[in-house]
This record gives structure tokens, sequence and C-alpha cells, in this order.
């Protein structure tokens, strides 16, 4: 199985690459896993990559092409695990992959013949990352395809800061409910205890459940699927309704006094 | 067969609900349905629902994942008719595929453990749904996922009003193309005739046929596709151009003299 | 395998066909080619096509529904080519894809036992259009769905003018990314020459090879993955932030002196 994620939204440029995959491998499964990571967005796509393909079998091919640096001499980079194989171009995209996995191997593409005829300036998703992947999932060891090598990429997702009596950190992105996703994980709090939460000019005095414990378009904080703290309003849009921002300071007074 | 019906958006949900499917039934196949159903809009997601399920072959599981109260606790319902097996929240979604369907069987779902292992409070369409879809495709009797149950809960979708002169209905939602879908049925009306059609400042006198009837970016009553009238403009978008909004009221004289 | 290109977006339109695909030929491999084309815009749906086609394997057949003509008296052609099949109303869709192919055989859609039982007025590419593509993938002859033609709709793309100083053509339509796509074949220019390119305000002195010559958020031209020029803003979205148009004028002195 082959996943894809990039930032090329309704265009036909996934099309394409599935024509790529299929005409050298036909037998190919490929699951869509997202395609509206904010254009150039590689952080995005890393927090996004991170939370999904726990999900998916054993095995599994992960194609994330968020590429700001296309056409560029950036390498592109295959990442062995025990159970699944990510290629992505060396930005940064898999470094948050690499942060939970321990046995991993590295590899940066190097074998050219695997690549359509023609390499555009422009589009490496259609010309190299769609046959790569199609050998990769055909089984082709990455040994074949690359070369091995220590080291990469490290992303600088900002990290939520922790002292005795506060946590302060900030929204990375918003889903498409326009619930903000925080920098805050969820191991660091438990939920139903007593805080005092600040973002913009909501306050909020603890962390709920679930969407359900608040009435409809109340503001809520949640753990959200991604295992982080999310700032929400009940069958409503948080981003509009309490004016909410990327990159803005959220802070947990966590005080026992 | 396994369709997918949800307000996910562009988000990666719909994927990581594929790979939890295809994990546990790898020869699944999986169409999207469609996933902009507005945000929390049951209606919306019944009312497409309803349109499509009859084009899909014989056996298709349709999983419709619409869901304001996730995490509350709200039931799960599997529908089994002589054709079709429908999973979704019982939140009405499945009502009105029930108010055309006879022979049907009703189930709550209650076998956790064929859930993912833990559970959230925000995503049951990757816990629940998803397993309990593929579970179901891969020909697992409702009666070992559920037990059976003979009540559910009811939409309620405004129906039009039909006097012996007057018609009077409303905009349920708005396509692609901005085109207006009424909850006025085809079975009440006959194309070609001559009425008086209100729609906002709108008045049209005929309902035709097909698009061609009528000039460029001209006002046009129609049945569309969902068997329902339809308010669009040619080669227009009838939302924008005629200004037009959900809940508009739409009337039509059928009096005779 | 099948691919579909619409201009359904969102809708459950696309879902809908794939379902009666299945229920004829339930091992159809179905792509999504793209749903975005602007509506009724045969023209970007045209451009898409002969973009795309050739990166798909031998023998797909190439569906594309962009028909503002649905429920008129406008034909369904067929055409076949030495590789692809291609299935679209006679509107003009196919002469981009005709004008590059040599030997081919066109066919006006006549076998109307194929389609569905009852043939709405608004929604061909569930009724007419997914069956036939269904019959086509499964190797029915097109001379059993059609009849020869010698003749179809050609589309009315604007070409750039060439003079000897002189090359002025037009933006066709922009990418997701906020490029915009000319109609200035990258076979009349060279990149890395001296050139005065004029886009509304814009002035540039150069073709570049890849985005990474320039720094972010800067202007350039460039030969995209559709082999026409593009204007583009690295990293940015040309659309927005040079406020260009569809159908604005692009000029390219060439002169020598």
């Amino acid at each position: 199985m082959i996943t894809l994620l990039t930032d090329f939204g309704n265009d036909a440029c996934v099309g394409i690459m599935k024509g790529v995959i299929f005409g050298l491998h036909p037998k190919a499964q490929i699951v869509d896993l997202a395609h509206h990571i904010a254009p150039q967005s590689v952080e995005e796509a890393a927090f996004i990559l991170k939370s999904a393909y726990p999900y998916f079998p054993e095995g599994t091919v992960h194609c994330a092409v968020v590429d700001p640096g296309v056409g560029s001499d950036r390498s592109i980079l295959i990442v062995r695990t025990k159970t699944a194989i990510f290629l992505a171009p060396d930005n940064g995209l898999l470094s948050v992959v690499l942060e939970d996995e321990k046995e991993v191997c590295l590899y940066k593409v190097t074998n050219t013949s695997l690549f359509l005829k023609t390499v555009s300036h422009t589009f490496h998703g259609r010309d190299i990352f769609a046959p790569v992947a199609a050998h990769l999932d055909q089984g082709m060891s990455p040994e074949k395809i690359g070369e091995s090598v220590d080291d990469y990429n490290k992303l600088n997702l900002p990290k939520a800061v922790i002292t005795e009596n506060l946590i302060r950190g900030e929204i990375l992105f918003f889903d498409h409910f326009g619930n903000a996703i925080t920098n805050i994980p969820e191991s660091e709090l438990d939920t139903k205890s007593s805080y005092k939460i600040t973002a913009g000019k909501i306050r909020l005095k603890t962390i709920n459940k679930t969407y359900s414990d608040v009435n409809d378009l109340t503001p809520i904080a949640i753990f959200g699927s991604h295992n982080h703290l999310e700032i929400a309003v009940r069958n409503g849009n948080a981003r509009e309704q309490l004016s909410l921002q990327k990159g803005q300071i959220i802070e947990i007074d966590i005080s026992k006094g």
C-alpha cells in the first residue's frame, strides 16, 4: 500500500502521480492521506503524517511531497522503520517521524535510472517520487535505490515550554472544522482538572473529555485525535468565532495554589 | 464495497479511516461518496445518501459519519435492507433512507471488541466506524456486532406544504454549481406546465426539462438528479447571482384559473 | 483503468458515477484526474487532459465530463488512439488531444441500450458516461457503442501570436499554487536567455529553470510541468501577489538588439 500526502490541492497532479505509479505497478493500492496541506508547509505535513501513519497496515510506503525546494539540490530521503517505509524531500518532513522511531535505516535517493526519462524542474512528484514509491511498494530494497546516510534535516517545530507553574504553547494549524491544534501534548496534562487556560481573549477553566460536555457554540479545550490540546467551539468554528490565528500563544496556569 | 460519507473535508481523517479499514480488510474496495457535507449537517448528509445509494452495487456497506454527538452517549445504528447495509450515528442520518425502505433490520452497535483498542472521544470515524464497516463488508453478521432495536431517531427535514392552489417549500442546500436544491419532490409536479414560481425576487413561469431550454445566465426551475425541484442559472451560479439562501421559501402557484 | 475528469467539485456526483461503474464492472480501477475544473470550462479540462494522459498506462479509458450542453442534442464522442480511449461530450474537450494524435478513430455514442434505464436531463455523467466508460474499459469495441464519424467540434483555445520580435500570449488558468499557466509553449523559447517579459505591472528579464533560482516571494517566469510558460512567485501565490487575471496578456520581446 502507498499513501500520498501533498500540498497539490485539487489540481490534476495527484491523479498524474497515480498514473505513473499504476504504469509501473498495476496492482498498487493507493490511499490519499491529504492533499490540502497549506502550500509549502513542511511543518503541517510532518505533524499530519505523524498522527496518521500508525493507523496504516505494516509495510505501507508513505510518500509525502511538500517540497518548497523542488528543482534545487535538496536530497530525497527514504526512511525504513520496522513497520513502514517513508519517502519525502530531506527538508525536515520526516524528522517528526524519526523522533518517535528507534530502529531506522536512512537512505538518500541516488538511482536516477528509476526516474522518468525526462525529469522536470518543477514536478518531482510525478518524475521521481511516484516511480520510486512504486518500486519501494513492489519490494525493491532501499539499498538499490539510494545510498545509506546518517544525517538528515531537522524541523524546527515550536515546542511547548513547561515550567513549574505554566505551560506555554502555540497554535500549529487549524483542521477542517476550525479547531485550533496546539503543540501542547496530552502527556503533559490531565483532563478534568482545574486549570486557567488563556487563548487570545478566551479564558477556560478545564480541559474537557468530549465536545458534548459543553453546550453548542461554547468554547472548549480538549485533547483531540492528534493527542494534542485543541481549542474548539462545540458544533461551531473556533478559528472564526474566537478569531484565533496560527502561531497564537496558548498559556495554561498549572500552579496548585 | 464500502462507501464513505463524512463532513471531514480535506483533512487526513478520511485517509486514516481507510488505513484502519485496509488493515483489517486488505481487499476492501472503498468509494468516497462525499466529504464536504456542511459541518455537522445531518440533514444534508441524509439527503445526499438517499440520492446516491440506489446507484451502488448490491451488498454495499454505506458508512456515514456526520456526528455532532461524537463522544456523547448517542448510539450507532446498523440498518440492513434487502440490498445494502448502512452504518451511521443514530442522529437521524438514516431516517430518510428508512422512509423509503420496507423490509429492514435495525441494530445498535454494542460489540466493543471490534473497536480499536483505544477509543478517543473525538474521532469515532477512525476508532469505531472504520473497523465496524470493515467487518460488515467482510460479511460479519450485524447480529454479531450489535443488538436488535426497533426504534431510532428521526430527522425533521422540512417538508413541502401542498394545498389546493399552492406548494410551499424551501431551499435545503446548494450543490457545487450553486444550484438551489429544494424539498419539493418531482412527484408533486409536471414539467412544461404553466406555473407561477416565486423564489426571493425571482419569478418563473414554467419548469423546464433541461438547462438548454433557456439562454446562458438565465434563471431556470428544473427537476435535478435528486428528483427535487432546483432553482438554477444556466451555466451560471444561482446561489450568487440570485442571492438565494438556505431555508429560503419557494412558492408555486398551482391554481388553474 | 478509467480516469475521471469533471467539474463536479466536492459533490457526491463523482462517487455516484463510481457506484454505477463498479455495478457493471466490479474489478474496475478508477483514478480521479481532477474534479475542480472551473464550472463549464471546457478549455481548462482540455488543457489538463492533454497534460495528463501521456502519464497513464496503455489502454486507459479517459472519461471527461465537463458538459455545459447536458440535456441538449450535443453528441458524445469516443476517440480511440493507438494507446488510449477518450470519452467526452463533443464540445471541443477532446480537440486538443486530437491535435496531437495521428492515427485516431472517432465514434459518436448511439447505443442507448448501454445507458441507465432512466436517463435524466441533468446528469449524463451518471446515466450515460459512467456505464459507457465501464463497457469500454471491459473491452467492448467502440463499434458496438457508436457509429463512426469524421468530424467533431474544435475548441478555440487562444494561441500565442509569434512575430519576429515579439511573442504575445495570455494566461489560460491558475493552478492550486496560484501559478499563472500561459498559452506560450516551451518549444518557442529557450531558458536562461535574456528577454523582456511583461505580465501586467511585472517586468522579468529571463526565463529561469527552477524556482530555487530566485529568492522566496520573488516573481519568476518558468516552464512548468505543462510545458508552457508560467508566471509564478517562489513559495508565494502569483495570482494574488501580482494581481494577475485569466486572459491577461503576456508579452515577450525576443528582438536581438
